[in-house]
This record gives structure tokens, C-alpha cells and sequence, in this order.
């Protein structure tokens, strides 16, 4: 047998000497996975030519960002975040027909169990930070309205946080919400504008974006879920465009289109409409959403 | 602006945008690292398109890994192993000239204060396994004898243990032994015939290669590092040409060129002489180093 038949391994066939020996792997798309790993993982190492010891820091990284995760923490995913990872594989998993809402990255601070509540609901609860509106229409590719879909909405405060990082400061479900909308597709709620925060960074991450000369900042922003049958769950963010960081979002997930307009009202008869105490920020936005493939029409 | 200009991502420009946030790093190294990682792995998430579960089992896969790795287990030097990063790395930083002995991974058992030895001992404190001896010369790329050389010898025992994995059933030092030249470069010393051993399986490694379809075993084999004033160090192994696994190193650690000769002798006289009880097994290898560039010849 020649050394390559042999599985013996050269700086030359290393890919193929790897993925030969996972050719009895039973699942395929393990297999394919693997090979594409594999030569991209060679195809790098090569490229960056690493030394033994940069070889044992990439080591470290890895074992330090695995040992930073627990119940509570997810260190991988943050890296994943900040490579510009996660919104890559979203991207992939929701291209959307021409004219619907894109999406971006869902975070880790959305709950399952928000309380339902009725539209114009004001979902900042300890009544903190400056009052902001929020209105418009859920909408099919037509410009449709949607009829019974369920927005499922969740912010940082003017501070910059979730409820879930400040229990026992901010009230639960703070700033979250869930609405249906009605025939017309409309929706409205009160809450207060939310405020760029820093993604955790005191463990490998944090210290790899300050090696990068980056921020761990992302702009402010306000989290949505929109669910209606028929149609694809469309999970996404809309932005404050005025934002400091607002082109240069820590994680990559601010497209344009998700930029609204925060407009400051100054108007004392709609403030008491409103049951707002002076000048609130007014924030208007549709989202379209694209029909399930192959749902009827 | 653009919206590429500012920052924003998109499924074609994402390498771009991402290399583009690391701009102000300090360090260039880093920065060049950072560009290669980021547009390989983002190489192999567009060629894969994972769904966001195949997304989250790799960030498990990595947790696991992580949580896996503590004072005595290095579980992401084992993924690195068998996906062939490690002989990778060991092969771009030990390119040898012409004629020099190949080196290969250096493996966790190596430690640091074994005894220097005087050559012939028996390494094999325990009177176990079949008897071996081994000997050989330690060369110059043009065949001449290098003096005052220095062979590091460790080889796990002929039931695939190393004396740190059997604390207290095996002599401390056992199979492992400290050497150095005299002018004639020649070496010797007695030891046992090693076995096949697997790496640990029982982790996430273990059962990513179960998933695959391998094994988990390294072919018999005997550990050297040699050093030598005005050489570079060779940190490399000798296998068994008969073993089982020889054509399937679990981490591709078997080159061509490391294949010894392993020989049953049945000659009593000679076993006499070495203080064998019957038939024994021998191996004769030669080393050659390569010099350090810039060494006097």
C-alpha cells in the first residue's frame, strides 16, 4: 500500500487523510458537516501557519469560554455573536420574499410566558425612562393586514436592562408584552425608550473585543416575535437609528431596514391621551410578514 | 452612506463587514488571525447552512468540550488530535530538511524530571510484559555521530498504560528513562513491548468519533524527544509496523518513515546477555537530527 493508502498523514493530504477515516460515519449529513469542518478548519491553519504556543492559547480560549458557561451564561454563543455567526446562520434560516420584514438575532432574553395583554397597554411597569409610543400594522407581502397575529415584544430599560438582569430592581416582565392584533392588522402599546447595553464582557469574549480595539456595545433596540398562521414566524429587532452604536452593533444585527424613526413629540393633548405626564417619543412601524411556503394565499 | 459602509450585515457581505469591525487591533498578528478565522469559518457556515438547532448542538457540542477539560483532562487537545489540527500544527512547525527523522505529536504523558539513565538500563521497573531492547545511533543529516546528544524515552506498558494513568500499580518512572550519548552517538536500553491504547473516549470526543465510525486506539509506540547542543529538537515517536491500528492512528500521528522493525528473537545466548529470561523483541532505529539554522556545521 502507498503511504496515503495507509491513512498516513502529510502537511500535503491532510483533509483527505481526515475525511477518509470518517467515510463508515452512518449519518450523511454528519458526514458532510465533518468534511466541510475539516477541510475549512486545514484550509485555516494552513493560512495562519500557527506556532505550538499560539496552537495552546486557541486551546485556552476554547477551555476558558467553555468553562464561563453554566445555567445562566452562554460564552459560546457570545462568541458565535461577535464572529458574526449567529447572524449568518440566521440569515441563511430566514431568507424572506421580496417586501417582507427581515429578521435578526433572537438574544438570550426573550421568556416563553409573557402575559397576553389588551392593545395600548403600557408595558413599562415602574414607570422609569422616557415614555415612548409604539403603533402600526402587521401586513402580508400584499399589504394585507393580518388579522389575529400575536407580537410577543421585549426591551431593555433606560438603562440599558432586562427585568431577567435586574430581579428585584426592575418588576417581572418589565418592558414585555404580548398583543393580537384585530382585523385591521393594527397594533399599539406605551412603553419607554430603551437604551444601548453592553453584551457581558468580563470573560473571554469581553476580553478578545478589547484586544480587537471593539466595544461590546449594541444599539438600542426592541425585540419582536410575530406569530400568525399561515404565515412564517418572523423573529427580529426594530432600531433607534440615532443610536451611538448604531453602525456598530456588537453583534452584527442591525440591518437596514429595521432602522425606525424615534420621533419626540411635544404635544400636551396627545401626552394626556396617552396618560403621558409631558413630550414622549413616538415610534411607528409595519412589519410584513411572508406566507408559510405553500400556504394558501 | 452605504449601508455596508455602516456597518451593517448581510449574508454576502458578512466577512467583509465582520474583518472590517477588527480594523483598529494592535496587534497585526491578531489581526491576521482574525481575518483568516473569520472568513473560514464563515466559508463553512454558508457551504453547511446549518438550521439553528444543527447551530446550537455545535455551541453544545463546545460547552460539553469545555466543561470536559480541568487540571488532568484537555478535551479540546483531543478534539484538535482527531480531527488531525495537532499533526497539522506539529508538521507546519517541524518542516525538516532532507534526511532528517520526521517528528510527530508530543501527547500529555510527557514528564519533566524522569531519570537520566546509564545506557542499557531497563526501563521496565515492574518485570512486566515481554522483554525489548532497543538500540540505535544518533546521526547528523550527513551520517555523523552526534555526541552528547540527549534521548527522553517514555512508552506506555504492554497493557496501554502510562505510569501516570496507574498510580500506585506501576513504579513511579516506570518505562521512562533519560539517556545521553557518548562519541560514538550510539544508543541502548531494555524496556517492554508497548501496546495499543485508546485516547479517552468517554467525553464528547469519544462519542463524536462513535458517531463517525472510528476507534479511538494509537498503534504501539515509543515516545522520544532528542536534544542535542546546535540541533533542533525532535520530538517524535517509533511504531510498531504490526499493530492492529497501525493504518488508523486515532490522531494520525504515524508517519512512513517512523515504522521501526520489531523482531522476536529466540537466541539464548544473546537473551543471557541482556538479562532476559527467553525470546525478546528488537528494535533498531536510527535518529537523525536536523541542525539549528545559523549552527556551525
Amino acid at each position: 500500500m502507498e503511504a496515503h493508502e495507509r491513512g498516513f498523514f502529510t502537511e500535503e493530504n491532510s483533509v483527505e487523510v481526515v475525511t477518509d477515516r470518517n467515510r463508515n460515519a452512518k449519518d450523511e449529513r454528519l458526514k458532510q458537516v465533518m468534511e466541510v469542518i475539516t477541510r475549512k478548519l486545514h484550509e485555516a491553519v494552513k493560512e495562519i501557519e500557527p506556532t505550538q504556543e499560539e496552537w495552546f492559547q486557541a486551546v485556552m480560549f476554547l477551555t476558558k469560554t467553555g468553562h464561563l458557561c453554566n445555567e445562566w451564561r452562554q460564552e459560546f454563543i457570545l462568541l458565535s455573536d461577535v464572529l458574526g455567526v449567529s447572524m449568518l446562520v440566521d440569515a441563511i434560516n430566514n431568507r424572506k420574499p421580496s417586501g417582507a420584514s427581515e429578521s435578526t438575532v433572537l438574544g438570550p432574553f426573550h421568556v416563553a410566558d409573557a402575559p397576553e395583554l389588551p392593545m395600548g397597554s403600557n408595558i413599562c411597569l415602574d414607570q422609569k425612562g422616557e415614555d415612548m409610543v409604539i403603533h402600526g400594522r402587521i401586513l402580508d407581502t400584499e399589504g394585507k393586514p393580518v388579522a389575529n397575529a400575536v407580537l410577543d415584544v421585549w426591551q431593555a430599560n433606560d438603562e440599558g436592562f432586562y427585568d431577567v438582569q435586574q430581579k428585584g430592581i426592575q418588576p417581572d416582565f418589565n418592558l414585555r408584552g404580548v398583543f393580537r392584533t384585530g382585523p385591521d392588522g393594527g397594533y399599539w402599546f406605551r412603553a419607554v425608550k430603551p437604551k444601548y447595553y453592553p453584551i457581558p464582557d468580563d470573560g473571554t469574549v469581553g476580553k478578545m473585543l478589547t484586544a480587537l480595539g471593539r466595544h461590546p456595545y449594541r444599539p438600542a433596540h426592541l425585540h419582536f416575535i410575530l406569530k400568525a398562521d399561515g404565515f412564517e414566524t418572523l423573529t427580529t429587532h426594530i432600531f433607534d437609528p440615532d443610536d451611538p452604536y448604531i453602525n456598530s452593533d456588537a453583534v452584527f444585527g442591525v440591518k437596514e431596514s429595521l432602522l425606525a424613526e424615534f420621533d419626540k413629540v411635544d404635544d400636551a393633548k396627545r401626552a394626556a391621551e396617552l396618560e403621558f405626564a409631558g413630550p414622549f417619543w413616538e415610534v411607528e412601524y409595519d412589519f410584513v410578514l411572508a406566507r408559510t411556503k405553500g400556504a394558501r394565499g
